[in-house]
């Protein structure tokens, strides 16, 4: 056991290397044992056409990374954060819809050798709440969810101050919880109405270019192509009523399941990141109008609905936590 | 601490009460520290007019099943099972929609002063999820649901071998978990489109009654008021289209809801109980059929989807497990 001491040095000396691959960007970080995020570096996923492509461009940006930093001090372990349905103690990456593919990816197996380093894996949600638990909005609450709402909708659950995955290291599917026989939109997934086909930056889109071929009243005047949540953003500030309704629709449906999820759990905070979280004050207002009717495991006011404070450095953050507990 | 023997010693010797108030029928129990079910007594839930003279009742048959009982062993505690939204540690039943005027009902004071025992308050699915764990179809598994399809739909959550209270001990509301826009009956809450309006008892006697009101075929000869799950069981083995219709439809909005349960929390096992049960084998086969479709945490058959064994005796056994628990 290492005394308070010995913990402050290592502090002090020590790096994680984090690596977050999203279904639009792979994040690379360094970051110290407590937490601090010292350099990162961001690329879009697609820059690796083919999934051997991608893992060697990662590859090369982390020794890059590596090289560039402080000398002094050589990272101790990787945590790698990785989409869709993965095996974190086999470090596997199963299926991840939203990268082209990739299926049974040993991802923790490459990245170990290719950089000499022991490495971690983890769903990239999970490092994102891990982180926002620890250092963000999370903070404090020891049941809770924290959503990323980007590409797919992720989700990481804590529940009395652990990560929780559940029989099959896989919890917190959250983006494809079926919305019921209303919705029947296709998902990435191949099923139908998930909820990522109503609150996804891809389902948003599309609720959109639906509303544009509608030939319904918009202040948006570029190509259908053109549509997503950062311009949909602006254009609500400007009272747009294509947008604000896509962002009211998103939220029912987010609110639609964060209820069963409230309601399950009796948990007390729901945390809001990732990408499309710069409309979250359009969707928040949908959110806990649902929930103001369907929530029967506490009072409104007695939860919280909460934006993420981090952004891409949560789960960089988050990378150290799970480093950290994890004995690196 | 005691021993192995004085803890035979006492298992030998020790009794604990158990009080399952339903929204149907209450349940008296005596039952042994091990949980073995010693005697039982149950009377309809409407016997009691008033919430008072309910409780008098209560009272009345707990002291004589206490009294008709071996009276060499003094029961040592008394669990209390109630529905509706409870707070167990303080001992109040805050709202039970389905008993009339239980409006902030201090429960365990009122029992424990009146038979001069120390109480326990628990919801009355979290008893009779305890209980299916520790004895019944449960047994085995650390991260699971148990539903009850009665008056109500109730469940309990055991998550890391553990009951799930949640941060507001009102964990597990999963009959008002809501199943979207395309469901708007009004539920027995207030709420519309809760779960509980397809696949609780009232909800699956309302969809019966929905059919006969369309003038389809059916083999049901008798007045709409008879229409229970038990008749329409023994319907369905005849082949009859209207109850075999009502399951399938229960049994599609219960794996809706699981899909988001197991989705969310990777659990590998749901239990099936309560007084609608006789129909599981329909319902169970809806169940699968959405989850085969739904379900991403996990292969269809990696997951169990089991009928209770426990029965009325479920919370019962649930009830001693929760005493012992407690250290009572």
């Amino acid at each position: 056991m290492l005394s308070m001491r010995q913990i402050k040095d290592r502090s002090e000396e020590d790096t994680f290397l984090a690596l977050d691959i999203g279904g639009t960007n792979v994040t690379c970080g360094l970051v110290s044992r407590v937490g601090e995020v010292l350099s990162t570096d961001i690329f879009p996923t697609r820059d690796g056409r083919t999934p051997d492509a991608l893992i060697s461009l990662i590859i090369n940006r982390l020794k890059v990374l590596w090289a560039t930093a402080d000398q002094t001090h050589r990272p101790s372990a990787l945590a790698i954060g990785a989409p869709g349905w993965i095996k974190p103690l086999e470090g596997i990456v199963v299926t991840a819809p939203n990268i082209e593919g990739w299926v049974d990816v040993p991802i923790t197996k490459i990245m170990s050798q290719a950089l000499e380093l022991p490495a971690r894996l983890e769903n990239d949600a999970n490092l994102y709440a891990l982180g926002e638990w620890l250092a963000g909005a999370g903070k404090g609450s020891d049941n809770e969810i924290t959503l990323t709402l980007g590409t797919g909708v992720g989700a990481g659950l804590i529940l009395g101050g652990q990560l929780w995955n559940g029989s099959f290291t896989s919890a917190a599917e959250i983006g494809h919880i079926p919305l019921g026989p209303a919705h029947t939109a296709p998902c990435g997934c191949g099923r139908l109405g998930c909820l990522e086909t109503m609150a996804s930056a891809r389902g948003m889109a599309r609720l959109a270019r639906e509303w544009l071929e509608a030939g319904r009243k918009t202040k948006f005047r570029g190509s259908p192509t053109e549509l997503n949540t950062e311009v949909m953003t602006k254009l609500a500030e400007r009272g747009d009523p294509m947008s604000l309704d896509v962002f009211q629709r998103a939220g029912t449906a987010l609110g639609q399941v964060l209820a069963g999820v409230f309601n399950l759990l009796s948990l007390e905070r729901a945390v809001l990141g990732g990408g499309a979280s710069g409309a979250f004050k359009y969707i928040r207002k949908a959110i806990v109008e649902y929930l103001s009717v369907h929530l029967v495991t506490a009072k409104i006011d007695e939860i919280q609905i909460v934006k993420g404070t981090l952004g891409i450095n949560a789960p960089l953050v988050g990378a150290a936590a799970l480093l950290n507990a994890g004995g690196f």
